[in-house]
């Protein structure tokens, strides 16, 4: 398996309606992009008051592996998100892993 | 149940060597802390090398609810864990989250 971890930090002049429609929409992608076993989304609700920095909105993609995150990149899907973050987004951090299995 | 992920910054002189020490550390913590469902950790090897930023180990902990989170945080493994950052860590980005049952 492969995991995917995204946080978002978006301008100033987001509302936290506009940030749960963001939300829904990455949680609609489990069940349109093949290959991803489990898929969390979530405005940022953190008490490490110090370690939110802006960011404001998690993403986590658990794929089943490295080839089903490398097809999720470019699926229309996908795309479709990203195009939909255009003028709102400020910064977006991403780690990826490969999980061994236990 | 709770989604906790962290993004992990590192001072220059970190090798890959010791950021495997604190990934094995980590993924220790599922077995030495209650409440954990799930816990991934790895060095970050995304291709999506815009968004590295610096932040090169990912860590993902799903908790059975917020109150696990809250427990784990003055948990003296996790308290061990932070001990062993110091000196080391740059900046860390948290984003909480509850997972809505599907």
């Amino acid at each position: 398996m492969f995991e995917h971890l995204v946080v978002f930090k978006f301008n100033d002049s987001i509302t936290p309606a506009k940030q749960q429609e963001f939300v829904s929409q990455l949680l609609a992608l489990q069940d349109e992009i093949p290959g991803i076993i489990d898929l969390t989304a979530g405005i940022n609700v953190t008490e490490e008051t110090d370690h939110i920095q802006g960011f404001t909105l998690g993403l986590r993609v658990t794929f089943e592996d490295q080839e089903a995150l490398r097809a999720y990149g470019p699926h229309p899907a996908h795309q479709a998100f990203v195009a939909s973050l255009s003028g709102w987004v400020e910064n977006v951090i991403v780690t990826d892993f490969p999980i061994p299995s236990r």
